[in-house]
């Protein structure tokens, strides 16, 4: 074996040492930089990031006047659109083209910064755990969606912290409106997680409907034993508000015309949130993750028909971004748009398994895959006087960094973090605010559950497994259902930029140079699992 | 046989019938409009046009302030590049993206229209015909590219009129820079077919570099007799400077330095031919047809590793990007940028011959194909004060739909063209200047050489023949060296809204109901066949 197949086989190793949580005796190594990347470390437990002294003073100098000025830390205001593709709204190429114009979002992104390597897990849960830790799923056991009713052998959030818990600490009114998703009971819930206020629903839209959709489950409405089990089924199907402290009530049924008309509830909260917030003297971290574009999409009332395509997916795309559109002008309304910092996202890549009224994406594979289709994702960030207009950048961002961004725009320093753990987002204030700003993120590291698939550094992208349909499947759709997860003779490497779609790894050896500083990233990037090992949650696929 | 089918097998019957080009008993029809669609024939040789008097109101009262402002008719610029995707653009999702931003093609699109269903034919040499004279590939024998050194059994200019020649004649003056590929030799060249002149080349940029390209062609460059042949193949492998009357001459020498640095000379003409023609007071037709990015692209001086992605490909998008905000700067610079209408465009879907470094689409299929990733392509027309900025449409628009629009621009009425002729243009000056113009066009009729494959209404693509490459070869890429034509048990019908990948062709018949209508619209589309036969000029593949 050369030294090139050893490198390769001891990544392989440590992944799979790693992946199956299996003990074992290699001895915990801190952290090492790359050699060959310029990412340095700054302390153990956390990402190395880029150095980029001037952009960080211009940043820093941005927040400091602002801060001059408003007397306060700024309001922030994450907007997370359940499912939406990279190829839906108008300013990533969707928008008329596919049937749903997205006014709203294109003008944020003419007037923000649009960023298209933007990067969530390929899930619902795993993607909102991370965004709200900073943590890769399987550091926090939030690895894969929790379904109605699931119970966790440990809660995960006992040993983990929100951003909204360390903002709500220094001084921010934090609250939740919409999709939560990541765990149901005591203990699991936003209330209890740092958010003052709730107000939404735990689980995910397609199973509230269930016992009311007579189109779509025919078997399981007409036969009253059947929908009896299911409405049993022990979770709570309603939209609930709750509040730090013990205040908690179901506020709405979610049959089908709650679903129907839940985003327009949220928008309400959200609305009187923000309104609320101007008259105090205190910032806001908010997060408006709403219940469409998942399926089943039921068109809230006056949305039936809206979109040109006319069909569930679309006229829902036109609604959220409507509703994107509205919360943007309750801000100006309420003088708070030029001290909010906006970031309008989706939680993954297209659910196919709704296919064909359903996202799209320009990419390979859908949701649940680690393809760019499943993690490759609209990201749009916009605060005006701080964010200059115009700008698009195809520097690295990962949803995780939403974390530490939060708290550096919230004033929160990394070193007050507790230290027994691993962080795997990065600051990207200076990226964000910085006129010409560049990415602080040297890479990718892209997960599927506990495996360790692939890595995206600059253009590249090197996957250590795959996800694949199998070709007796009646579809070829994206989606987890019909899912493999293969592993790679030799790693796959694709340039994102010759071969967006990933349809051919080089050609004659073509990437062979990228091995040898992407196996080092690779092997940097496991290194950290030793001393910080994965959490199980009961999340594991049984 | 029900009537549905029966139906289905006269569309199949019509298109095999022309198709084939083999005589018929069948008497040729006067055309007959679709009852279930709204387009109205105006003249039996004409495609019928949706009627939309209000923005014909709009768009005419526009044209004739300017006239009078101007005291003439304005002057047309047509861009094509070559090659290039839809996904290449970043106002079409590419740009950074995919490491080779566009920054002036961005702010036209940001500053005019935007479409979204702009199509051409699958290949060059049919495209630039039809976007010319406003007709088929079919009606003008151009069915495919014509090769370095080809005789044609015919000449098929020796009937078709370019929209050069009628606006010549309408008091136009009239230029081509860069590609032709139209023909070559007395008769099928730009100066004779209404051209006041042409700096470019006749051929295709990938036939001129092989004797001097040991890197692709080894085996040509180290072989004198191999080489010797080729260079004598009996084609001019020069840029050519000609002109209306009998001028001509070999300017440079096309060799690999030449090709690399064409589209510099090819813009320095433009530049020159904008700067002579503001002194005028005559309006300018010119259509510039850059060389790049159609392979090989060598980069010229200056360009090399100047996109992100530092491949030959990439740069040659930046440089082709660059040239594009020249043309529009010497416009601006002769006060010319309000009197001029600008169109930029492709001539068919990336080249995946040249795969992987290559052209970007977000669609099934490439170059050659009639899937929409061979046929869809960037369309932005841009125009001060006449074409309403921020406006994207994802209204019908088939580049032959320039012919009809730029001789409605120069005052040319369609009753003047000869009548023993089928147009399958539109005049499109409505959709393009009124502030919320609809497209003119009700369905896009598409053909590859004398098949007739597909036809797309509204968001509906029905094929009756599609393009597949066998699955034994070593590429699954798009190209014509290895597409097939293979007919469909039934047309496959896809929502280009729904499954813009044209991924599936429904579920469970749930484009039954297109049938109907679309199945009339492709009747009434052949019946035109029928009156007005195919041309054939020797292109068929042999």
């Amino acid at each position: 074996m050369n030294k090139k197949h050893a490198a390769i086989a001891a990544i392989a190793g440590i992944a799979t040492a790693v992946t199956s949580l299996t003990g074992s005796g290699v001895k915990a190594a801190d952290m090492q930089p790359n050699p060959f990347l310029p990412a340095v470390p700054f302390t153990s437990n956390m990402e190395p990031v880029i150095p980029h002294p001037k952009q960080q003073e211009e940043a820093a100098a941005k927040l400091n006047a602002l801060e001059k000025r408003l007397g306060r830390k700024p309001n922030i205001l994450i907007i997370v659109v359940d499912d939406m593709g990279w190829g839906d709204p108008g300013c990533y190429g969707g928008g008329n083209a596919v049937g749903a114009p997205t006014p709203n979002m294109d003008r944020l992104a003419e007037q923000g910064l649009r960023l298209t390597s933007c990067y969530s897990q390929p899930m619902s849960t795993p993607t909102r755990a991370s965004l709200m830790t900073g943590r890769l799923p399987a550091r926090t056991g939030l690895i894969r969606p929790i379904m109605a009713g699931e119970k966790l052998t440990r809660n995960p959030w006992s040993d983990e912290q929100t951003a909204a818990k360390i903002l709500g600490k220094a001084g921010y009114t934090t609250a939740l409106s919409g999709k939560w998703h990541l765990g149901e009971g005591k203990g699991l819930e936003p209330q209890d997680n740092g958010y003052d206020e709730f107000y939404g629903f735990l689980v995910v839209t397609a199973e509230y409907t269930p016992p009311w959709d007579v189109r779509r489950y025919p078997e399981l409405v007409n036969h009253p034993l059947l929908r009896e089990t299911y409405l049993h089924k022990g979770f709570d199907n309603h939209i609930i508000h709750a509040k730090k402290g013990g205040f908690k009530e179901d506020v709405k049924l979610l049959d089908i015309e709650g679903i129907a008309n839940c985003d327009q509830d949220f928008l309400k909260f959200s609305e009187q949130f923000i309104h609320k917030q101007a008259e105090k003297n205190q910032p806001f971290y908010l997060i408006h993750a709403t219940a469409k574009v998942h399926f089943d999409n039921w068109p809230a009332e006056g949305y039936q028909g809206k979109s040109p395509a006319g069909t569930p997916y679309k006229d829902a795309v036109v609604e959220v971004d409507d509703i994107i559109g509205k919360l943007i002008k309750v801000l100006e309304e309420t003088g708070q748009a030029e001290n909010t910092f906006v970031f309008v996202t989706s939680d993954n890549g297209p659910e196919e398994s709704a296919y064909y009224d359903c996202g799209v994406t320009p990419f390979r594979g859908a949701k649940g895959h680690t393809w760019e289709g499943g993690i490759r994702i609209p990201g749009i960030a916009y605060w005006p006087g701080m964010i200059k207009g115009g700008r698009d950048s195809d520097g690295l961002f990962d949803l995780m960094d939403l974390f530490n961004t939060s708290l550096a725009i919230g004033g929160v320093s990394w070193q007050k973090l507790p230290k027994d753990r691993y962080y795997d987002g990065i600051n990207q204030t200076s990226f964000l605010l910085s006129d010409n700003g560049e990415s602080n993120r040297q890479s990718i590291f892209v997960w599927n559950q506990y495996d360790f698939m692939a890595l995206r550094w600059r253009e590249f992208k090197s996957h250590l497994k795959i996800n694949a349909v199998d070709n007796m499947s009646y579809s070829s759709n994206g989606g987890w259902q019909n899912t493999l997860v293969l592993d790679t003779l030799y790693p796959w490497t694709y340039s994102l930029y010759r071969d967006p779609k990933e349809r051919y790894p080089g050609q004659g050896g073509q990437y062979e140079w990228t091995i040898v500083p992407m196996n080092l990233e690779g092997q940097r990037h496991l290194l950290s699992f030793k001393k910080y090992p994965p959490k199980k949650v009961g999340l594991q696929v049984p």
